[in-house]
């Protein structure tokens, strides 16, 4: 079963981005190739975006405490990008491997543990999760940064929202309110009176030793018509599969999504209509794409997230050196919910992903001015 | 606007298909390379499937009456793969695109011919759909049944069956019960109960003009520990971009998917056990998935399928000769509920996929004996 | 040994062509996905080039009568590329495998028929060598025709000449000439006295069963400064792999090429200057590429094709069955010198190298209108 | 023209290396993706090869004062790979930009200051040559180093030597022969009379200010059958690819290379015989490699690498703030002859490459024991 290895890292055919790096080992980083010259970027750029992921405050979080500051170690001269790779790192500080010591052989469940281990044959870095971290996804958030600021060159907007934690579900909210409110709130939800209730929810689960799930929604504004390449490369398969690669995530649906299989065509369907100049559909089931290509209404994605796997709770698992069960109790240190902290990397992923697919469409130009 | 035209047909990286052809060209095709030499292969293997996704019948169907038979044309000799490409065609027969003639300015709600118009400046071929047609799944069933083929010689057996359609759900089923009985049922339902009351509401709708969607479930079993390359290329992403690449597929979920949100993480968790010599978990709200990895415990995927947006209902649209508003009433051939005949297709692309990976594994040798 | 087997018909990256077919199997042909679209394209234009690869006359010519009429199947709707996939096929027509029968199990010296057999574990289509037939560069050639059209609306030229036959070398002239006299020629070589002289020999070598190497030079004209992608995909690096993927192959070099080992940097540097509003070389040894980059002067790549490696007279070789020595006489139909018809491929390859590029760098519209 | 940036800084599919990092910058790097889990490997064993690569002695040799000291900062784990993405590091000390500043504006004949002014709209790194420094190959080497510990397990060995410096010769002798006294020859020549002339002519050349050029040759010995994919990533296609990504690379042959083009079919091709259980050939004029594939035999290629570009001879050249003629002395530090000093690279990109097609064939475990 040991032959089962294979590694792939990278994602992007003209973006690409490569990702390296363990959440107990020496570093976390990422390699941006594909990059156009002359963009500006300082350190604090991607800082802003990384700082949101480890932020998140009160109940929802974790107690792990870095600063994750980014290096620039590649790519930029004299400020601007240089059409060569950019190698971001964070240097890891704050590692205590000793909680996982005990873990070793008893694999944690909802955790990569046993299965990573089969498939490199116990040589994985298993301390603190190693590749299977969520703290790899800072390494998504510092290449959304750079894919965000090339979309920005475009007037391309992306945001997300936390839609559901627990079963809470927030009210729909227009776009512009939405945008507005989730970036001031903790969970990153807009509608505050359902934040509060996730407050509270989060509190009493957290005291159980137990953990929650939810939605996020995924927004992308001023898309222009015509990006994804069926019949493989279409918009929501790409967009889907970047999505997936965030830990946690168990399903992903655009537009009306699965609502969709209950509604009739004629319910279902978008009618056309012209607005100004444009061709625009009166509503948005498809969620911005038909055919795998985007209609220039807003790509809308929601996306599912499991509830955090490691609790405090004891659990059943095997123990592998003896190969029998037993009972473990996960310590570490770990978020009640990661909801919130997982709506900056809904947002990175998309960017990374709506940004090598306008490098294909040649709406970036290789150099900017 | 026009700039926008780029394209990807292929998909796979050790077993590579490309899909080539139109609704109403000449041909559709396909082209896997990679395929292991010493494959015993006919034409009736891929017939078989072939024949499954056109047959289906009553209410459900089209009434286009193609035989869809395929010819081997490269990559065999004296019935047995060489290791060179296959080439996999069937040549379009019962083509008529008078119904279409009329709606060449006119885009039909629901369906790619605004954006495709759009990304490929009108020099598309719109007739049919061209390449945003269902019909451009016969080439993914043909790649299918070739790793379908591949997959039997290491034991993993893919399935699909149809679990909703319009609101309607089938109960929930063993493996083995649902492997015999959807294979004989006209909509792939399981639940023979369940299928005569989507027999009847597919009735009804059709009578209305209307459609209707559903969700599909995939299932592969005998999978081992281990497939699936994390970060990027992880085994749920990369399945989730092969199933979304299926027209009319809106979201995909794994295991418990949207319903592992509103789980805390002592019940979502699945715990370990030992079962003989094997490391199994006692549930599989994962989806026989862990970090992107196989657990080897059933892979199960729900795939989200919209209503068919060809309705014989008038819709509202846009006239772009005129750009203006109009109304359109679609003619043609088309299905109340294409959920059934996707049914083939979902299989073909997890069988695609899972063969892939299973070959980055180096678990089918190279030359089959 | 058997487990070595992995192929890949594919090449490029938004110009990509799949190879497939067999020298004596049912066709050969092409897929061309990423083809915009837009471009007018007839069966002639294609088979104009298919026609130079075939109808290469007198004494280095096989006796294979084939018309190789190239039929679209794919992709053209109304006489332009509709930005969907090409399929270019040539069935096989005059197929004569009896010649081979006998060499089974006994290995062509020079030919791939025993790396083949290990490879494909013997499953491989040996007829008229297969795959590895001369025959599938009319696969490149087809490819190449439509590269070429793509890259005519940007004004690139690609053209080839032989430079050298059995030692016999071709004077140097201007390019304005080669282009020219190259084209009438027998065996595209542009010094018509030299061309006699490599006449005379190759009947003599002929008469005497035996085969003649040669050297072919490719001239690409009009290169804009910019196209390479530095540090792997540089423009020599990618156009090496493109060309050595052409079968008797055995050697590029691009400008001064071997001879610019025994130059000092003072002489082989090629000095700037200023013409018009252009920097221009006033030399060319670096053959119109620096640090991968094309500089704007006309790249130019030097191939070494060796002698056919299916002659008349006896050779040693090694009877598989028996697995002892065994002394061979090839049969079948083939080239005293195959150098005059891989003129037409080395330009094919060329061609969809530099169109790739030129995609990549946004050069070529998605649309062309 | 400064549309057509675009990058490609990762080479192999299963091996996968991208390169990162700048002459004059912070650091240079490589990220090897894809290496095996359970491989020993220490920064000793990288730090190896980049001492060859650094080391050379005497007048061949920059004055550039640089340890080159490579860190692992991931992927491995207690000594081992784990499976993760290595990112091997070396971090710039020795910079001193002066030398360059004057040349900002005027382009060095034969290197990249044009072609990369064009390319990158004048954002490149210029200074030292950024990523057009031949201090880039230290990221092949570091890379190169991992892939020859992963082809020591399955007994394939690579090494290069010089065969020839300004026209000096090197005589013809056994690999045995070559593999000992290369390595402890200042020019990597096996040939001490010849290395002896090779160190007077470098002598004569630098006081001069000139540069000399001259010819690598690279051996891969213990080459199962079977290696290569043709048709496209034919086993010399690639190393021909990843060979001329090292900079001042002119050619490539494999085995009797140019010089078969003078032969005869009767003359070049190998006759095969049967040695122990082994089909051989008698002769090597193929270089190891019939049909795209390995034969078995040594895989033989020969690098054309041109005289050092940066001299200190004055030379013509064109002022870009002022477009028109200067003249230009090159200072800063540099290479009279980097042959020597590019016979490590050399060996790494064979071995890179080597390694991902052992990889592909499934003959490297994806675990080792």
């Amino acid at each position: 079963m040991e032959r089962l290895l294979s590694v792939s890292n990278s994602l992007g055919k003209l973006f690409i981005i490569t990702s390296f790096g363990e959440s107990h080992g020496q570093c976390v980083g990422v390699i941006v190739d594909g990059c156009p010259a002359g963009l500006s970027l300082k350190a604090a750029d991607i800082q802003k975006d990384l700082d949101r992921r480890r932020a998140n405050v009160g109940v929802a979080s974790t107690s792990r405490r870095e600063k994750d500051r980014v290096k620039i170690l590649s790519g930029v001269a004299g400020g601007f990008t240089t059409g060569a790779p950019l190698c971001l790192l964070i240097m890891n500080e704050d590692v205590d491997s000793s909680a996982y010591e005990a873990m070793k052989s008893q694999f944690r469940p909802g955790q990569a543990d046993f299965t990573a281990r089969v498939k490199y044959g116990g040589f994985n870095d298993w301390r603190g999760g190693g590749r299977f971290s969520g703290r790899i996804t800072a390494t998504f958030v510092m290449a959304g940064a750079v894919a965000r600021k090339l979309l920005d060159t475009i007037g391309i907007e992306v945001f997300a929202h936390t839609v559901e934690i627990g079963g809470i579900k927030a009210a729909t909210l227009p776009y512009e309110e939405i945008r507005r409110k989730a970036l001031k709130d903790p969970f990153s939800c807009a509608d505050a009176r359902a934040s509060a209730k996730m407050a509270a929810l989060m509190e009493t689960i957290k005291r159980k030793g137990d953990s929650l799930g939810g939605i996020i929604e995924g927004i992308a504004l001023n898309i222009p018509v015509g990006l994804g390449e069926p019949v493989f490369d279409a918009l929501d398969a790409e967009l889907a599969k970047a999505i997936i690669a965030i830990p946690a995530v168990k399903g992903v649906e655009f537009g009306a999504g699965f609502a969709a299989t209950r509604m009739k065509g004629s319910e279902n369907n978008d009618p056309f209509t012209v607005k100004g100049c444009k061709i625009i559909t009166t509503t948005n089931n498809a969620g911005g794409i038909l055919g795998g290509i985007s209609s220039g209404m807003p790509v809308v994605v929601r996306v599912a997230i499991k509830p955090t796997a490691s609790i405090a709770l004891e659990q059943s698992t095997v123990d592998i050196e003896k190969m029998k069960k037993a009972t473990l109790k996960v310590g570490g240190r770990h978020d009640v919910c990661i909801v919130p902290r997982a709506v900056p990397v809904v947002e990175a992923m998309m960017s990374v992903m709506l940004c090598d697919f306008a490098m294909r469409a040649g709406l970036i130009p290789r150099v900017l001015k």
